[in-house]
């Protein structure tokens, strides 16, 4: 019997808890042993819950007792779930956390602390919710120097954008929906502006090249100012709108950047629809690859912290390598890169023409009194240089 | 310094040196030390080539030089593979294959020699060349029941369904068109007859039950008798035809088959083409899953070899259990299972109702004197039931 804690009784953990027991049998046989909760520590009672009597308020109870050797954190945030997650590793257990927040911050520490203490800090359900994408990065594609990882990370705002190009709504339309539907919540800051997919970027880049990435530092726009008529647009041309978080190897180091793009039908992400979520890589050998799955919700994200559970179960008294060094990574200005940029103005395509040289003029339905077009593929600094002479600017979206 | 041996030199084995030569130095991070082919086991000699010195004839060399830790094989076929490889686990070396009829036929036992030996038998390039499959499956889809595992698996028959679909081309011009292009063998039976992607289909399920499935018992159809008229009447309804191999969760047990599938645009499937593969996963808690990249050719296949390797480098003295017995899996029938029917034949549409009941009539471009339709769903008993007595059935195509 291994005992295990659960830090966190809210959607993800009341979750983990419900994985183990539906597939308790086949766990079993996974891992060699029966795994069993031993304390839910939340602030709050659960009275009448199957766990109620293993509830605990004091995460030192779980910390001191030394039948617990697997720890799962499930309650975001960085504090007080660094201090906790910290204070398990410390005293000799395994900590499997769904806590992006966590992670992107902490998780070269965290990671040195766990080699140190001979023990596995693991963190597959912070990313891509139930879709295995850490796993696959730290021991699959070890073959590879990754060039490009690109991802729709955020369930919510695919969802949106899914529901305004198929239905041609605007978004705060959908945004209402979404939050009725439980997708958004009720402030849908961290989703809409992109910070959730900043930090998942974060992570995944610190993976692929082994160094600490600060969120902090990557270029994130949001997907607020995308209005129906940007679908219209994007419709005529056969495209869709999606918030990609990407990572490209650029001159040894990487460039990240958060954004909505227009997708053609040949982009591996553009029939990603709805909450799912997808991963792109490309290896300097593997090639193209791609992870699709539910990027949220409480049974698949629940799914993959339990699966790190079992990795940990199956690993004891062995620490996992995790390349990923609180050693900085310079990252690349954004503004070093490089696409085309469709582009809505109120000047005349004569004066478009005359900034932007040589364009594709586009047309939408119903769309007058405006100038769409998309440029040639340049750097955004030149990009800038030449917007900067155009007057009315209403939207530009980048091409991927 | 990690020594280790690549038995064949072949395509992928050649692939496997190179790999380890460009990507060096990450490798080398990643594992901790450097990896050095100490030996090529190959028939040939290869004068000129940088592993000239490097080749022996005889496979105990390696077998009985201490120094080598970690075997590569990637000779293809049972025998001698088998042999050669047994020797080194028995040897104490871990061996990482490509080589599906191996992994196939012989897997649960060489799983079952690696962990007495405490070292490790992997395979990844085994399924889907370079998309990571075999270990998610085995280290990150743990906490799920994996409910359906349908993949496209062979990259020789998708780039063929691909041409034929886009260019309205016949079985046969589209086979040679792929010959001439490498992509199918001179002898190209054991892909279009469906035996490639058998011997993967049974791979995964083995590895999805933890019990030895028999490929021999899988049923098995090929795309050899797919002509250009089927895929007019696919695009009539909007559908592609995809070699599917696939293994659902049935009373306890899976049914695995393989055969041509007509899809629609909303199935994980439908968009991979060409010479990709992909792997869609259902489980219990995760839900929908899907792994894409390239299925074959020699740098993606070698990526997951090498990632075997240093998987196994960075984890010597430590076996990673892999759930397969030897115990054989007693597979559902595949007539006992159910789908709609695609069926054409010379018959008259009153006839088609009087056997079938209520169909859905389908009509393709061009296409005169037969009459096409879709059945209700229902089992493969009851479908040849009823087929048997309609006359002229000139092709049945099942609906994914």
């Amino acid at each position: 019997m291994i005992k295990i804690a659960v830090m966190g009784y809210g959607t993800i953990g009341s979750g983990v808890v419900e994985v183990l027991n539906t597939n308790k049998e086949s766990i079993k046989k996974r891992v060699g042993e029966e795994i069993e909760v031993k304390y839910v520590l939340d602030l709050r009672d659960f009275p009448g819950d199957p766990i109620e009597k293993k509830i605990v308020h004091d995460y030192k109870e779980i910390e001191n007792d030394p039948e617990v050797r697997i720890v799962v954190e499930t309650m975001g945030g960085v504090e007080p779930a660094y201090t906790f997650v910290k204070a398990m590793l410390e005293a000799g257990k395994s900590v499997a956390t769904s806590n992006k927040a966590l992670v992107a911050a902490k998780g070269a520490e965290l990671i040195a602390i766990a080699k140190e203490k001979n023990v596995n800090f693991q963190f597959e359900a912070s990313v891509g919710g139930g879709i295995p994408i850490i796993r696959p990065l730290n021991s699959c594609l070890t073959a590879d120097e990754i060039e490009e990882i690109t991802g729709i990370l955020n369930g919510t705002t695919n969802y949106m954008m899914t529901k305004m190009s198929n239905e041609g709504l605007e978004f705060d339309d959908v945004l209402k929906d979404a939050q009725a539907k439980g997708y958004a919540e009720k402030d849908p800051t961290a989703d809409i502006e992109g910070y959730d997919a900043c930090r998942k970027i974060a992570i995944l880049t610190s993976l692929v090249c082994g160094q600490q990435v600060n969120f902090e530092e990557i270029h994130t726009e949001g997907i607020t100012k995308i209005s129906a008529t940007d679908f219209k647009y994007a419709k005529s041309m056969g495209k869709v709108i999606k918030l990609l978080a990407t990572s490209k190897k650029v001159d040894g180091s990487y460039c990240a950047m958060v954004a909505p793009y227009l997708l053609s039908c040949e982009h591996p992400l553009y029939s990603v629809n709805d909450v799912f979520n997808a991963v792109f890589v490309h290896g300097n050998v593997l090639g193209d690859a791609m992870f699709y799955g539910s990027g949220a919700g409480k049974l698949p994200t629940a799914s993959a912290v339990v699966a790190d559970v079992v990795d940990m179960a199956k690993h004891f008294g062995k620490n996992i390598p995790i390349l990923w060094s609180s050693k900085k990574l310079e990252l690349v200005d954004y503004k070093k890169t490089s696409s085309a940029f469709f582009v809505r103005t109120t000047e005349s395509e004569a004066k478009v023409k005359e900034v932007f040289g040589d364009v594709t003029f586009v047309k939408a339905e119903g769309v007058t009194g405006e100038t769409g077009f998309i440029t040639k593929v340049m750097t955004e600094e030149e990009y800038e240089e030449k917007a900067a002479k155009l007057e009315g600017i209403k939207q530009m979206i980048r091409v991927a």
